[in-house]
């Protein structure tokens, strides 16, 4: 899973119809330090994330294997929100 | 998913039997603000998009996954039409 | 899927035994103006693809859902050969 | 599979349901002779490993394939520790 | 798929149950003309194949299709030694 931050969203009203009631999210990938790097993208939010917030996010065909999304035309999900991230033995990141 | 935009077609007449029938659109991806990057490539139409404009695709395994492309040999395929897109309250994209 | 070119072939006498019978070729991504770039890599074809046509390419799963490939352990397989492609409502590609 | 060292490990509360037990490290890809290289990401550890430790880890629709993330919405498991890499009939890793 | 050329073999004691086995090389892709490029990876093998020989390797789900590795947790897998690669009517690769 890759770790990102989400930075933004966006509205579909003509869309797959599996996709309705859907929260759409922009996410950018994010080192442990939470400093942002890549390409922005969608990802469908099953977890009630918040934008600022570092997050975890399932690619491919794993995004159909949360129970919200099952079976849906989704390649990206947040399926967790990351309370802190350590290494070295030492917290480089710590939600606030 | 990946934000991209509609920048042109093509045809294919020999053809894998299940692809008859399906719109293929040449896309690029693109960012929040609707600048190009990357390499164009073809996407299966779902949602009626036309030439110009920002949609929301899914690739891989989940291109699958939508009511018109069930089982189907594609990886590629637009799930929606992007209304807009807001990023630190401040919409950045808005459909014309 | 993929715009690419066919640019040779691959033959493999030891290979896992649900490849027999598919034709090998080498092929390479191409812009929609069939300018190569990227890595070759092989492609199964299902549509009867020569040297130099530029073809679809799925890869992936998907590239298991065709009527010649189901089920088989392959990534990438040619699923349309091009006619055409057109960006700005002019013709950029037309199959000769 | 890639090669990669664990360098950390994340916690995160609010996550799906499937996601609950399971250990979450951060690894980054590494060379055969045990060079980091490319962005860290979180993978779900099913072998016990620990910081430091050269591992294999599973990427995409296979994650899902061991004994203990089957049908989780994982994309990155590691699946086994290193316990050395030969190349050119030298050893170039041994674990410690 | 991808060209690839073994150049290594890894040894993994604790792993997933499932990988018990399999025998584990070390792969890097290799151009057309057999020139290695990109970063090695573990693949597993499925024919037969030795260091320095250049092989066929498929990635992703289509690596549980083959007969020896389904429904296990690999992403990589060889599944066939490659003879001869023609590219332009001319043989670029021949295996010796």
């Amino acid at each position: 899973m890759k770790i990102a931050r989400v930075i933004g969203s966006t509205v579909s009203t003509v869309k797959d119809p599996k996709l309705t009631g859907h929260k759409l999210l922009i996410v950018q990938h994010a080192s442990p330090n939470n400093e942002l790097f890549g390409d922005p993208f969608i990802a469908v939010d099953t977890v009630g994330a918040g934008e600022g917030e570092l997050v975890m996010v399932v690619e491919g065909s794993s995004a159909r294997y949360t129970g919200k999304t099952e079976a849906s035309a989704v390649d990206a999900v947040i399926i967790g929100i990351l309370d802190s991230i350590t290494m070295d033995n030492e917290i480089v990141f710590q939600k606030s």
